[in-house]
């Protein structure tokens, strides 16, 4: 979790945090809207959550780490909530059973909204009254990408369920205005190698927002690479799917090869058999050959790359590349909700559009640091078993994704919008 | 599944069965009354379903077995909820699995309203208009008595629903008047031997509506023996609680024992830990000990009547016992929905209260059939590996129970309202 | 478990009960003859069990019911015995884990050996020196009967053991003399119904030896019947499956037919894919069409009995229809090892070959009372979801199986001898 | 897996292959002489293998990858050997089920080491008459390090098996001259940072045998850090529990905590629970405190190291302390078979007692590459999820092991003899 910097180098740092609480917060009521009631309720698998929970569970955290510890009298709406609202903070108390959260019909959605509105009344105060607290203002910024995260995550949990019902629901209809894209022959561009430094600026003027996991900034050596110009399409997906990808266990990890065999995968997730179609927040559509292949698993991006003559870049080679372009992309600013064909020349997608899995196990750099107290298990204690995926993905708030930016999710993961660039060593 | 009767023998047999539809349907949506948009979502358990299931697949029964064979142009709602709700009737097509009910946010309550709407209007009609017509009397009271089952089920799977939810929802407050009752101490009443007949009545003028595993009537042989004059109560089951019933593996089935052992189960299902509250309906209450215990197993209901040096009864045994008694006691109709202590003297608390587990594993009477077709899978396929149950609970429509009804469920089941009352040879 | 009877209705009863004591321990070693030391140790489900724990545990029998009680002074070869070769009885104390009895290398299969010696030794002293003893003659007998029933186990449970080994090990070469059979058309023999008597005869003068669930005899009403003079046959069954016996729901009780598909079952048990071969004792061998089809679970006999029109019969239909009849057939003293087709005219099969699956769930007789104290466990406790099967089979002793004779096994168990024979009401 | 290097700088390196072969396959026999024939065939849990099946693969190995495509006219001994005796080559054919393995009471013992001596025969009649062949060579090197790892599985599957036991066997009486040790303070030693070199050296005069995962060498960079300069005791990780180590998940990945709550754990895998025992190759053994603790999951020496405020080394860390030391230490050759407590002064016990985890998850180096054909499989396809352990154990052969070795296991295991050594960063 983050450490304490200025915010934003600005005058008022006040003043710049209010305005992303109150932006993100009802960013968040506004990806409600397409909502019917009982779809805020229902939690359809064990690694998703319902939006209700979202719902509350972000209110939760402002005013398990803020509010109570900080606004004296803070009138808490519901003793119980600390409880049934916890994600996995032992440190604050025991947990309600994560596979049960589809179980609370109460709450109401109405009751949570009014918890929200609850929340969100007192930060409010809080915010104009303390506008100078820097550690106010760190755990607000804090408190503001945490929802971040969770505004994805409704997103992508709702388009799980949503593939489960028969009934294949919409989120939201598909622009009329977005048309079946080009994607020109994928080039490799070279890096030069050495000793460089990755990680998210800490402790100096131009440092904004970053959690621990990006810190310390710290040397690395990487040898000279190359990375695709642009992120695996579907179409050239469909070729490995079709030269028998899935049958053979030269190109797979011995895990990866169990877990197809096990789950009989034959296709990525979202696909249907006729690898014509594919489920997305706009219900079933064409695929396009042209956009970036998503909803994989760490196995068979890795795989496609073994297949590819290729391999995944390490997350420094992707932060070095990254490191000097725009933060710009396909992300959910843009409204798009599904990957899309890339538009420029250069080196394209690298944010936006889809995660990319990066070759590298989720671990701590070199002297991380956790947080004292329960903001510590925010993001160290899940440093086993999971990959690093970089860049944001076509439901990633702009204002949240960075170069330094690491995400982690188990090799078996498919409903994020998950793809992959190739890499070379040269 | 009901054979062909005359369903009621009077008059106009139309006019009544129009009058169980309208009623049926109309006490299914009272029953709704007291729950919010979110408490029709979720299913709980893979044995319970939302309560947004039981509305669609009452309304899917008329529809699948009565308004599109008979009805000439019957507009269907939508086609896809032939598939979405269908239980489990193979006949009719593939299923949709149950322990995903409860991943339909869709079709809406609203929507699911609608369509009980539309099924209701042209059942109306087609009652009306063909109301001399035995075979769709016949097929209506099958599906006013199928719903009523359902009935039963929304109250159960809501009690589990919410006994699993932290806040501890109430469904309905507990009524002011009822007070902590008193049992006197328990008599055994003594029963003749020999060879009688148990089963519904078929074919007579006054054999109103059975399913068809109440079917053939037919002779039983029975030994002389005695019933308990009423059910267990809860101080009774706590004193083998307290004796270490849970404990004692010389009072249990193997069966038993290994659940009681993998379960970890200590009292019966809807108590505390403190062995003074148990959640019900109306929330958690204090224990009344006059009151029937309730929510066993068979298993724990075997264990107890072992410890007490009885038995359970058969279900010759206690239909035999319950043939000259009135249909009456504390049912659905009471609106209680909670056993209670017994007000009367003789034979107590046959109907109501609690269903009791009989010594009789569920199997066909000699020369049981099952009806051609879809309908036939309604009762006969379950007959392996349940127990019955006869007597109906405090959650049973008066008008569905009846001295020859056989209710069954797993030996492990305990969701139901069931408990015991005890038997012995003489 | 048995009651005391005078064991055999004879001068010296002593003297015949040593005389089976001896005989039957030593057939039990008979049976091990083809084995090598590794045969012994596997465990190749949990249902099954190590032939080394069969040898141990039947000799523990004896020493804990006999020896320990009765010989003063019995030195116990080893206490941790007790407690190893153990296999229900909770009364005698905790028991070793029954998945886990294939992890005991030690002790060794020559370290057993000596155990059963150990055991013999004191067991012939004690029934020599105390001969006219009523009790330890009863439960000599009693041990003598466990033993012939895990003589049984044995043989299904090294079949069980081989036919999962690629190499297809064989327990002993196929007898040069067996030539495949011919069986003719099935014909329905009638019987009467009325009030009857069923069970076994107890304290009478020609009362032998029975175990506790054979006990009361007592009354049943039977309807007339009709039994198949033979028992089903591999052709008659091979028919089911071509007829799509497998793939049909309508023959299948639900729970049949969910095992069916979880498991992929196409065919009985040991049949391979082909349907022409099937693996036995003697290694893989042509399926013989005239021989009683064998290793059915009750839901396939069951389906099979469906589709051919007809039912499984009741164990009170079975057993008076046996209880004119020699004890006489196809068993283990033959050693056949196989079922084989019918040689005889008349009721034929009745004993031997395969056990028949019967209509009647296992529970226990009006009037059932389990043994005090821990031999009460033998048979009382498995009285829920399990079938009764009546007759014998091919690996059954002789003097072991009789009319009255009750086994039961779960509804979806195929590893035994298990086929059936056709009922019809009349 | 092996790259084709000289295997020993040495004149004649036919002459050394062979007697690395002779040593290994004897040493494998001598391995066995404690045991008795029932220890052979049992397979504990699905990780562990039976020593028959170790006996047989490591045969199979030599046949499959040297004799088969080498030696022109070879007598396959039994062509169902090669289905059977697969490990997980998928590019072999197909694989016989890995926890299936304890089933096979055939091929006996004896018919195993009859496939050996099979085996043997052509190897040495091979490596006699094609000295000079470095292919021959370079493979026969790859198996015999092969064999050399099934040796330490032999022992720690044996170890598990036996400790499953309630009899608790005795692989070999603990060596009377093994006095209990003495361990004193732990010291921390620095070493500088910089640009280094790990891997194995390749084509050099004065490379050895390596696996491919140790290729190639290849430059890293380190900060300074600090290492302890012998390994965490019993006495030390004692302090661990006693404090509440297994109760407190502050020190624990969310992982770790998910699977000791799971599993109940709450001290190292074979301690008993009063923490002053331990099962051993000998049988139960007080707790040496002064020994290294051993038997503890990645999860557990995690938590440790983060309760001591200290840290697991990175691999890197790890290889470039121990590059300058002599591999020395309590290795399979002194026949100890347990960890004992440090003899020497300076950086002790880097090599043998317990392989010690690292912070590294098992990836392959940069530009790693795996040979061509089914060989590729060893090594590289298991890099996920797995972390890696260095410096080899009490149960490692001497000339297995080097400062290059990389040995992996899921975050899990507990089987083998693995513990840890504390770093700092400086």
């Amino acid at each position: 979790m983050a450490t304490v910097q200025t915010p934003l180098a600005a005058d008022r740092p006040g003043e710049m945090t209010a305005a992303a609480f109150a932006h993100t917060r009802a960013m968040t009521r506004a990806l409600c809207e397409p909502l019917e009631t009982e779809d805020y309720v229902v939690q359809s698998m064990p690694d998703a959550s319902p939006v209700k929970w979202h719902l509350a569970h972000t209110s939760w955290f402002f005013e398990q780490f803020i509010l109570k510890p900080t606004l004296r009298g803070y009138p808490v709406l519901d003793p119980k909530y600390e409880y049934l609202f916890n994600s996995y903070y032992q440190a604050v108390g025991p947990l309600y059973q994560r596979p049960a959260r589809g179980l609370l019909t109460r709450p109401t959605v109405k009751e949570i909204f009014r918890y929200r509105d609850h929340v969100d009344e007192h930060m409010t105060e809080l915010l104009s009254r303390r506008a100078d607290d820097p550690q106010i203002n760190m755990l607000t910024t804090l408190g503001v990408n945490h929802e971040q995260q969770h505004q994805e995550l409704i997103l992508t949990d709702l388009k799980h369920a949503f593939s489960r019902n028969p009934l294949q629901p919409t989120y939201r209809a598909k622009s009329t205005t977005v048309a079946a894209g080009v994607a020109g022959p994928m080039r490799f561009q070279n890096f030069d190698g050495g000793v460089r430094e990755i990680g998210a600026e800490s402790g100096t003027e131009n440092a904004g927002f970053c959690f621990d996991n990006e810190l310390p900034r710290h040397r690395v050596l990487v040898e000279p690479y190359a990375l695709g110009d642009r992120l695996v399409t579907n179409a050239e997906y469909l070729e490995f799917v079709r030269d028998g990808g899935y049958r053979r266990p030269e190109f797979w990890l011995s895990d990866g090869w169990n877990t197809v065999t096990a789950e009989g995968w034959i296709h990525p997730f979202y696909w249907d058999d006729s690898q014509t179609r594919e489920f997305t927040l706009a219900g079933p559509q064409d695929i396009d050959p042209a956009a970036p292949v998503s909803h994989l698993s760490f196995y068979e991006a890795d795989a496609f790359a073994r297949w590819a003559g290729a391999r995944l870049p390490t997350e420094a080679e992707w932060e070095l590349a990254a490191a000097c372009l725009p933060v710009a992309g396909n992300l959910l600013d843009l409204s798009r909700l599904h990957p899309e064909s890339p538009s420029d020349a250069g080196m394209t997608q690298m944010f936006g559009d889809v995660w990319e899995w990066t070759a590298s196990p989720y671990i701590g750099y070199p002297g991380y640091r956790t947080l004292p107290g329960a903001l510590g298990e925010y993001n160290g204690k899940f440093m086993s078993n999971q990959w690093v995926l970089r860049g944001g993905s076509c439901v990633t708030p702009a204002s949240h994704i960075r170069a330094s930016y690491r995400n982690f999710f188990p090799a078996h993961a498919r409903w994020q919008f998950s793809g992959l660039r190739l890499a070379r060593q040269l």
